[in-house]
């Protein structure tokens, strides 16, 4: 007899939660060149060096088209809630964004109790965007 | 010598665009129920009656995250842009949201070119969020 299937996919792809940044955002008043949103990637990259897990994808983007609140980011993962934020400082919301993406990564449907949530997540949130049915599903 | 795979996709479920219209809404000074958001909802699956085709599947969902710009919807497809929408009339707007959605099921990657998205669209945006790369993917 086979083995039974296991619970939890075997793919750990699947699991993998996904950090959008965009690098259009600028801040009113600062230099053109290089952008707050060029600059927080960069930020969260360097500190996604020490503190993030290997099932973090951290990607560039041109433009959420959230221009009134720089800086944005969006997290988004296979099965779970997509939330987008903004108000976010290109220098010193790199190691928050950094964890309340970690506990996004925790859930099994990237709901994160509101106390649990980071402040700046709390009022920045933007839009939340409910995971895509699967095809089998009803 | 096995056929070729097919260059698409042969599953339409997976061509399926999903519109989510947050039934939590409500606008200033309005009766509390049923809230506008409710209404739209309704709104909308009577005028997909008429115009919506098959590929359509409008979902319900308890809040989007965006209650400072009532009414709110979003729309997404596997492979495609994610785009979220604000400041949109619960009574008048649903044909022009549903002309708008089938614009974006048209397209190969939900963006549909600026000068074609209906005047609603272009003036809501609230964010967009590119899709998920998909496991194989670099």
């Amino acid at each position: 007899m086979p083995d039974p299937l296991p619970e939890t996919s075997p793919d750990p792809s699947d699991d993998t939660v996904t950090l959008y940044v965009c690098t259009t955002c600028r801040v009113a008043g600062e230099a053109d060149e290089p952008r707050a949103g060029a600059r927080l990637l960069d930020a969260l990259r360097d500190a996604a060096g020490d503190h993030a897990g290997p099932g973090l994808r951290i990607e560039g983007v041109e433009c959420l088209s959230v221009c009134k609140r720089p800086c944005t980011v969006a997290v988004a993962s296979r099965g779970r809630w997509t939330y987008v934020y903004g108000d976010l400082d290109p220098a010193d919301s790199a190691r928050t964004i950094l964890e309340g993406v970690g506990l996004y990564g925790q859930t099994p449907d990237g709901i994160v109790p509101w106390k649990a949530r980071p402040q700046e997540f709390r009022k920045g949130v933007v839009a939340r965007i409910p995971p895509l049915a699967t095809p089998d599903a009803p």
